[in-house]
């Protein structure tokens, strides 16, 4: 299933250079956005259960296709307009993807079970935070949308069933469609998460 | 003292959710900012230091302690007013307790004593700058709040005499007292860092 | 050349400065961001590769370099003006000498020549990168200076020479000529990367 994450790496750089695009960063800049929101999950991973050196320095694969999704992108938006709502199936498809890889590196790894579910949530998410920072925006991942939860879900069916079953592909499988069937719900029947109340009224 | 380190992460996570309810996030995302909050500092650190993997990933009793504080405020905000009085107070004494408590860590992994005093600081306001960012804000740590600088001296204070008398909990206790005196006085005298001065009127 | 470094350093720690001043920090604050500035590329760099701890936990030389060039810049600006154009050209011969500075750090910890590369160039770029996120700023380096891609092939010209020569002297030397020439010239013929056009019309 390795096609699955080049999908999801180049759905999360073509992200980052619509991210980019809107905030009038240059060619070069927007392919850095690209690449940081389609492998800052894993690298994020990596860095916080210490493997080293984190996955792409010795595997430039995925930072290839980012850069190279990243200049078709580019390419493609001086003609065409980018098709948002295939763009969301997409992600959805490899955001439990990711979230399942993540979890399965985590316990790899030795992490206990809820910080493998924690990582692999990690690693389909942060991608998209640093790229609303470097784009200075907030986070969308934190407004609203049905999304973490999404990879949470998936990632923790994934990690429930492999250490009971022992059948990765089948944990695997199904982790991914967890989250996938939470977040297309989501999108479809326009659930939402509820914002926080603001009522410190008090000066600080 | 382990309900010291409680209260602070308690504290940082009451701090998330505020900062987080002003720029309207959902509450899964003031968890997060939350979270960060509270353990970002040591996560900082601990990456710095090059511990692997970070404290959080094997003990995440810290974590579910913000999480939990985090949901706590989110519920308690809906009816009540946060003191905001009562946390500055709580949170200086945290301050003091986590600077000392990085430094010691700092140590133990062979950190030079300047060193230990500096990742001692930022185990106490990394997690404050993180949170601020994550809400595109420039970090309260950096705009005239006497804080950082009441954490590098009760880290400080905690080395010097650690290194000296090897009494591990009067060097925590006088550490711990020091940044908890310097931030209470600057907060009753009103005590501020002055602004850098903005000069360079040349063009770039 | 140790020289190099400390001028490099300082320019970086400037500008951390002058970017601070915009936004009002204080000085604390102000000699953060300058460090920051100076020492990120670096530990960024160094934290992908898994080298433990980062450079400056153990040699905490070039930090002092930096704050003693931000308390020098925060007594300046309060008389003088900064020359912005002397900056530059100081700025042009740091990017190229920490760009094969980096590269060098990258090969000998083990990462391909490609990823060498890309490490070199971020040893460079990465700190006035983190410098403008702490100033909530869009990052300069993603809107159209010709900065990063001088980085890139003053590293790859090091990179190249280096490992069919093993003469890392002239190798040095060579890689940074070519990004102070190909920055200097980007100066004075005032070229800059096209920015990416936005046409995402549809509604997200």
């Amino acid at each position: 299933v390795l096609w699955i994450y080049v999908i999801g790496v180049a759905s999360a750089a073509v992200s980052g250079v619509l991210a980019a695009s809107r905030k009038r960063l240059d060619w070069f800049g927007a392919s850095v956005v690209a690449i940081v929101t389609a492998v800052g999950g894993g690298t994020t991973r990596d860095l916080l259960l210490g493997q080293r050196p984190v996955f792409w320095v010795t595997d430039p694969s995925l930072v290839g296709i980012a850069f190279s999704a990243a200049l078709g992108t580019i390419g493609f938006t001086r003609r065409y307009t980018v098709p948002r709502r295939a763009l969301l199936w997409v992600d959805a498809v490899a955001l439990g993807a990711f979230a399942v890889l993540g979890a399965r590196v985590a316990l790899e790894a030795g992490a206990t079970p809820v910080m493998a579910v924690v990582l692999g949530a990690m690693t389909s998410v942060v991608g998209g935070v640093l790229r609303d920072l470097l784009c200075v925006e907030i986070p969308v991942l934190f407004r609203g949308e049905v999304y973490a939860l999404a990879a949470l879900a998936g990632a923790a069916t994934y990690v429930a069933l492999v250490l009971h079953t022992h059948a990765d592909a089948l944990a695997s499988a199904a982790g991914t469609a967890v989250a996938l069937t939470i977040r297309v719900i989501a999108i479809l029947a326009k659930v939402r998460i509820p914002v926080v109340p603001h009522r410190d009224i008090e000066a600080a």
